[in-house]
């Protein structure tokens, strides 16, 4: 493809890592520069993450909360999206190495900005995944989608009173705004959706659980919000179990220890994890490389630009970077990938004009306050007033601010107009659109990953053999 | 659950299986009738099939067209929805078999309605199905979605000039109206949809092919209305080879016999079949219990009133029977349902008042014409006029026609709107809003049914040792 002005081999290269809030805002803030772009990324499109949980309860569908990132940046000639999972950053050689089905390619940078977000964390219990999935993924909240209307449908078939009991014990596990969304949207799916459309099971029964080993719902929205926030929801009929640690998780259910140290059982066939976050594993791979650090949750310490020690070309922004103030939401890291592309741009124009660039102006975190939906009709939202003042709200209110503003960040027209009407649809009325589920997630078949095990171990025993 | 009236154990018991078009209306038409239904599905939904290629391709999504099935019923009181595989039905005792992860349950009858449809026939190359997957099922049509778009995704990574051609040609066999309406679709989602979306490769220059062993486009339609819809495709750019046959599927493409003998090869990563059916192999399993036979597609050949021979409680509708001038369409269903629910009425009132049931009048289709839709803006049609006459239309008009029949046809309100919205968006623009695929697709990981079948066989060797 031709370029207007200098040839792409001219070019400065930026690469981008990720299709996030982070990598997506990067990409687009670098269009008016003379660099190339290449956007990597592991699924093809930009998640809108925050609505994730609606996906998993079957009010919108997959397609209104990501799009194709190849279709977001159609018209921006200087941009490539590229489908591949990145592998492995060489700092020393600026290449980045990412594989798509067996092939690897590498890729060469001048500059790079890594958003590879961050994933669902089991600390340590990586085994825990296979019967409480994450909420990170598309793929994530379709398995979801399929594991609650799967229980529902296996309970109308049991006539044993204790299976259909653990078929009916939902368990979330953390209570923070997605475990909070979470747990309130399965109360209402089961107290309306599907309220009258089994005949052998009362849907209404469904036992909903949201479980927190910290001593508070939604802690960093404040003790105020947090006690709102759980009043709603118990009213709503969800049980919140609170300093109560999950000490396993298996296909019946979980074991959890609570403050008193005591341990008890908790019988249930679906269980969701939102607990905790891990930065991408590409943290970890610069360390080995660099003088950088990583932090606990293995989010990258970067210097006061977003770039990384000893490497003033290489930047990590969003869920992947560790930046005292600055909380792993969407805004943090829109304003990281804003940031950088706008020193990038700077530094692209004195390139140009052989002039030297301005120095580089620390990043400063601009909080807009943050929300979350309990239930229809429902948020809890905080608006700092500057200083230590904020202004905190719950109710109705806070709940047309919420529906505002996400309508507000969707992208695209037609996405706004289509998830407006699914709204419309679960809000006045109590049906939603996208309660469909493959069959394959209706049998609750054995994971893919497990098998993909398997297939891995047979192939290696008769490659032995 | 308690029921006015009769208690449940008084009932007549109707059993159903299957939830498409003749299910769904049999159990619908039994409303008002004092039996007992219980419709036992594979799926938990009712497959909108006539649209499930718009799915396939990006343009709705999977909830618009596959509602759960005991939401549509929730109201009927009388009837129950069952989510199970059904594996045997045992004429003798008037039991039906299903299985649910595991579980076997077996569901008495008095009388029963099969109307389990018809799957994707390979003509006895089963292994066909892997590399060419058929387009049945929401699982078919999403994991096509991901397939058609995968393959554009790899060919922009690709630098070898055979491998991208290979990506970039989509072979579709069988042009029969689902196969038709495929290849417009892949054409349109190339030439407009992506257009400009890629840096490497130009989607435009995707090479569209539709296949048939047939001399002729949609031959159930009439060598006119073929013959438009022939051109209008070649006009879009779709490739149309006739008197073709598959000889052979694998990873890289086919191998295909022409008229004269010879054998060619067709280097395509991503095949679509939609060739031939085979009705449920349920059929198979009455043939060996009573006088019933099957024909080469494994439909049951069935008596006037749609029973079985030797059994005037066992009726077989749909997809699944064998009836003279009934083609394999959703009409033919639909009427087939109606007909029997008509006689099950009519004998339930009949046993009621202690009368003799009006003796059976054999079933009639009466036939309300086809279509199908070529592309944008264009379809062709077929009413019957009465006697041997024919109105035969293509083009604009017959496809208004066929948005309004569709419309009117899908289930509930808010469906309606948010197709008709959905539509809006592909029709006037060139967008589509749902074209996401998951990490799994988009990795085209081996399919789930090899792993599951490895899986299977490394539990056995573990069981033998």
């Amino acid at each position: 493809m031709s370029h207007p002005g200098a040839t792409a081999s001219d070019r400065h290269k930026v690469v981008i890592i990720g299709s996030g809030f982070g990598g997506l805002n990067a990409a687009k803030s670098l269009k008016r520069t003379g660099v190339d772009v290449k956007l990597i990324a592991r699924t093809t499109h930009h998640l809108f993450q925050p609505l994730l949980y609606q996906v998993a309860t079957g009010i919108i569908s997959e397609g209104e909360i990501a799009p194709p990132t190849r279709l977001i940046l159609r018209k921006q000639s200087n941009a490539q999206v590229l489908l591949g999972d990145v592998t492995h950053i060489d700092l020393a050689s600026q290449t980045v190495e990412s594989v798509l089905l067996g092939h690897t390619y590498r890729t060469p940078y001048d500059e790079l900005i890594i958003a590879a977000g961050a994933g669902q964390s089991y600390f340590g219990n990586d085994h825990f995944a296979e019967w409480a999935p994450g909420m990170k993924t598309i793929d994530d909240a379709l398995e979801l989608r399929g594991r609650i209307l799967g229980a529902f449908e296996q309970a109308e078939r049991s006539s044993d009173p204790e299976r259909r009991k653990k078929l009916l014990t939902f368990v979330v596990v953390g209570a923070g705004p997605t475990g909070v969304e979470m747990a309130g949207q399965i109360q209402e799916l089961s107290d309306q959706t599907l309220k009258g459309s089994f005949r052998h099971i009362d849907p209404t029964e469904a036992h909903v659980i949201l479980l927190d080993a910290a001593p508070a719902v939604l802690p960093p929205m404040g003790e105020k919000l947090g006690k709102k926030a759980q009043a709603r929801l118990e009213k709503m009929g969800v049980e919140i179990q609170l300093n109560a640690m999950v000490t396993d998780v298996d296909r019946n259910g979980l074991t959890v220890k609570d403050k008193d140290g005591s341990i008890r059982r908790i019988e249930s066939a679906c269980k969701v994890w939102s607990a905790g976050v891990s930065a991408s594993p590409l943290g970890r791979d610069l360390v080995n490389q660099s003088g950088t650090e990583i932090d606990r949750a293995g989010r990258v310490k970067v210097n006061p630009d977003l770039s990384i020690p000893g490497h003033p070309n290489v930047f990590v922004i969003g869920d992947m970077a560790a930046v005292e103030g600055v909380p792993g939401m969407a805004q943090g890291a829109i304003q990281g990938a804003k940031y950088v592309a706008k020193i990038l741009h700077n530094e692209a124009k004195a390139r140009e004009h052989g002039t030297r660039p301005k120095p580089r102006e620390p990043f400063k975190y601009f909080d807009k306050g943050s929300m979350a939906t309990v239930s229809k009709y429902n948020a809890v939202a905080q608006i700092p007033l500057g200083g230590e003042r904020k202004l905190e709200f719950g109710g109705f209110f806070a709940w047309l601010a919420w529906l505002g503003l996400h309508l507000i960040y969707l992208v695209g027209f037609k996405t706004k107009v289509a998830t407006l009407l699914s709204w419309a649809v679960t809000f006045f009325g109590r049906q939603r659109g996208q309660l469909t589920i493959t069959e394959q997630q209706a049998y609750a078949r054995i994971r893919i990953d497990q098998l993909e095990e398997i297939a891995a171990s047979v192939a290696e025993e008769k490659a032995a053999s």
